[in-house]
């Protein structure tokens, strides 16, 4: 007997498991996104729940598919930007060359990671209104991405490409002033994120930089600063 | 008939009026003071007026006669941290002088208040827990302070002693490398406030200071940035 004609499966109405976790995923970062934007625009205590399930067109119980609650996404936020720093420091640590010029591209990835949405979070909400075992973890990976400012400045001095100062200081110095773009900085405005960096990195370098000696009729140096860097 | 012997009158129990204000305004410095430490080290969101009353030996209901809410506090921190620093960018402009001097007393003055209580929670804490109407009127102050930094480094380029940049994007670079210092500055670790406004405003200075071209084998700034400030 001839064997019956095999019957066509159904076309699925179920997305297969590999692609419902990536459309999961995609929806979770744009709940984290809409979230950050919000936490930027209006401030973290401002921000409801409400106002970001409204702003992606969902109901809240359709968020809790995918967040636990707003510290959760504050959290995820600021440790996706920090992760991301920590990523593109460690591409540029890899990639080795003149510890100045490594500075400098790390500088242009932090500059770029604050004027972004999660990082912008980091610097306009921090880790304060979290509990403290999530602000410390928060830290911890703040002091690594510090950590490796200071050692790309000491090892600047030790090439000679960078005037002899206390890398400490000046990585304070250098990323406070990267991080003060976060909190001025307007998605919206008229300024471009690459000139803002480019501003504010030649700005910085030319603190930190190996150089000749200022002009003499400019005495404000030697009567202000008992320790002058160089 | 002799009048009688006058009568010396009793010694008041109660303090004279001038005198209970003026009491009366120090134990409300007491308490925002202790609200500043405290919220500069736990967080404004894990702090309470508990918190508070107990640092002061006092009970919940004896803050209250003094301030309104945790809100108030923080209000009045932050008011209070800007008005000192518009107060001493006002001065050092009134003694007049070269625009760079100037521009370096009111880095240092500003540097001086971050490391301050009050100053620290502008930095560590900010607007973002307040009211929407409180955080405009907060964001005044802070543009106030922002116009006074931009138009000394105008001042300084017409003056010959900055070199040309673009006094906003000067102005961010400067105030949020100082404002940072706010966010690191530990009151009891080992660093000493004038050490760090020293080593900082030097650093920065160096930044936007009129200055000989860098050494021909540093080419680094001629490649990185098209529109080098000087």
């Amino acid at each position: 007997m001839a064997s019956p004609a095999p019957t066509r499966p159904v076309d699925s109405p179920w997305q297969p498991a590999g692609q419902r976790a990536r459309q999961r995923e995609v929806k979770r970062q744009a709940v984290l996104q809409t979230a950050a934007q919000l936490f930027n625009e209006k401030g973290f205590h401002a921000t409801s729940l409400d106002d970001i399930a409204e702003r992606l067109h969902v109901s809240k119980p359709t968020l809790y598919y995918y967040v636990k609650s707003k510290d959760d996404i504050l959290l995820e936020c600021v440790r996706t930007a920090l992760g991301m720093m920590q990523a593109g420091i460690d591409e540029v640590r890899r990639a080795g060359g003149r510890a100045i010029d490594q500075l400098m591209a790390c500088m242009r990835i932090y500059s770029s990671i604050v004027m972004q949405d999660f990082g912008m979070c980091v610097i306009r909400i921090g880790e304060d209104p979290l509990p403290a075992p999530r602000r410390k973890e928060l830290r911890r990976l703040k002091a690594g991405i510090d950590a490796e400012f200071r050692r790309l400045i000491a090892e600047g001095i030790a090439e000679g490409s960078l005037a002899p100062c206390d890398p400490k200081m000046a990585a304070f110095a250098l990323a406070g002033a990267l991080s003060w773009i976060g909190r001025w900085y307007r998605p919206d405005g008229d300024l471009d994120p690459a000139h803002i960096a480019d501003q504010c990195i030649e700005l910085l370098m030319a603190g930190v930089r190996q150089r000749p000696a200022p002009p003499a009729r400019d005495n404000v140096r030697s009567r202000r600063a008992p320790n002058p860097p160089n």
